[in-house]
């Protein structure tokens, strides 16, 4: 069984991060594969991280070990988890980065990395990718179990993120987590929440701040081009987009815009 | 022999679309090499994307499978065709990405793509790059042919791209396709449209807009550092540059910019 | 033992130059492993190169080929070299790129890349990377051996790069070098020349221009948020940052701003 590596970092791609990481797993175990996730996660942006690791994660094999390095915090006494989820392995520092993950899958083990056996040779103070979470990973990948790496891990930091409201009359009060490339308004209101049968209302209609987007509908051609369209995306959630267009330059909104179905 | 499954989306970098894919196609193959060609085609610009496709499928060995993904319409009733050019595979949206391609390569069989056995279980309407072209791809690496896929299709979108026109007293008219990161202004007009032996004029000019650039010279170093040349790229077709600078930003151009040879 | 064949390149994403070399290696050799340093270098920006370089050679695995492509001299009759450097081979352009691994590595062999027969069929004037530097490269991870390329090299460009000066009262005169994606200044002082114990003077300070950034430090988060820090970056060089921010868009200082030790 050949072992996947999967990298998701903020160090985009102009610079050397995202590579030393790749060679220092290969180094380890020259038979790892290794597969970029991304490494254009905004800088030191641990949301958008935490929903991207999310979403991913489930789309690959179980055995798949995730490095996720968005690490603002290098150098602080933060710690680095090593935890199975669903049968993924995922190594990130403790800084929220599990947040989505650890709330949508199933946790079966997770161990704080201190064994420094697994570690670099000689550690920078501002490169852990480099010198604690790749070496460590590819040894999980030739065979190491996570319980060599650390005591057991009793909690967990989890971001504060927003959750929607619900009114007594029905109205859904949530707000964009986050705008993907093509504009459109990520929220973080789920799609259980917003499916007809379940909401109060027959006829609810979605806004954006103080605009009217319509319905939820189910694709975006379901409007005219250049049009605004609310509907369920493919991580499950609502999303406000514009045919052809992008939702973030029409309608202007962005992070912690205000969406209400009501 | 191992199958490579090349990807070029216009997902970019920072979301979760592209690693979706890959994770999708390595639980179907575990053995599939997957290779980026890149996710970085600009959002929704179909054309960019055939250009592109079209000048990476011979690069790569006989057998290699292309998913491609520019897919504005996603979610209406526009195809899926699984199409064999030149030995190779391609899997696309039919919306006119295989334009080029179409042009140019020698098409062995063309599939529409229909059969749920290899889709995802459970379908979203905005993201078929992963519930079907990823799914899809990964079992035709592992043997399935394309006439499991679906009906033969028997045509195809082809993009209305813009040809060169030839006046009788000699003069070419063409105009800028694409601009890469360079600066370098990609133009819709032939190598072999603009070779010496075949002009009607002994030394003809290339003009962009109103700017005279000089002949079609061999290299970029042929002129100056800052001046801009014209010459045939590596596509083989007539480009107009600046010497260790940008046309883009020195002469003004971009896509439909007029290109005349005279 | 799989051979690893890393990309490091100027092309961007956004257009067919990185996915043609990776097509032409795995023609030549389908059993390579192709891994992306990065094709992000800043367009034409050959230091950046070079120092990029430098940093992924070492972490990469012995027998590693390296493809580095940043060439805006292509298509002049500047050389294309093959080298080994402590038991990695890199083909480049002979235009500075090896600046920094010829500075800092250790040097086992260098050749001129002349012999057409491991070159493409038809060779570009302007895609050398696809025509030359990719084939020799797959070529060498088949067991080419590198005195079959072309004649012994026994020169090589360097870059004019500027060194840190030391002042006799114990002033240390350097500057920027490059600025990474987090806005990390990266500077021409090695750390050793900053150590407190080698420093003439007890605690000395570190200038950005005419700003006052206080001593060395060891992490980002040895300053309060928002607040620059100077500290011996992953590289070994000397950084200033911001903590959780970007130093570039606070204390605004790019390439060739001068920093001081004082």
């Amino acid at each position: 069984m050949t072992p996947v590596i999967a990298l998701m970092t903020d160090f985009g791609g102009g610079d050397y991060y995202a590579a030393a990481i790749k060679g220092v797993i290969l180094q380890v175990n020259p038979k790892a594969v290794v597969i970029d996730v991304t490494h254009d996660i905004p800088p030191q942006d641990i949301l958008h991280g935490a929903f991207v690791l999310r979403q991913v994660t489930p789309c690959f094999p179980v055995g798949t070990i995730f490095v996720a390095v968005v690490d603002p915090g290098v150098g602080t006494p933060r710690r680095i988890l090593a935890a199975r989820y669903s049968e993924r392995t995922v190594i990130a520092p403790d800084n929220g980065l599990l947040t989505f993950l650890h709330r949508d899958a199933e946790l079966q083990e997770m161990r704080v990395v201190e064994n420094r056996r697994y570690f670099a040779g000689s550690l920078s103070s501002t490169f852990h990718g480099r010198d604690i979470l790749a070496p460590v990973a590819a040894h999980v990948s030739l065979g190491v179990p996570l319980d060599h790496l650390g005591p057991a891990a009793d909690h967990i930091e989890i971001l504060d993120v927003a959750a929607p409201r619900l009114d007594p009359d029905g109205t859904v009060h949530g707000e964009v987590m986050l705008v993907d490339r093509f504009g459109n308004l990520i929220t973080n209101i789920a799609g259980r929440d917003v499916s007809g049968p379940r909401m109060p209302r027959p006829h609810p209609e979605v806004w954006v701040g103080s605009q009217a987007i319509g319905p939820v509908r189910t694709t975006y051609a379901d409007v005219a081009v250049g049009q605004p369209v609310a509907l369920i995306g493919s991580a499950g959630l609502l999303e406000i987009a514009v045919n052809r267009g992008s939702a973030a330059q029409t309608l202007g909104g962005g992070r912690g815009t205000a969406v209400t179905i009501r």
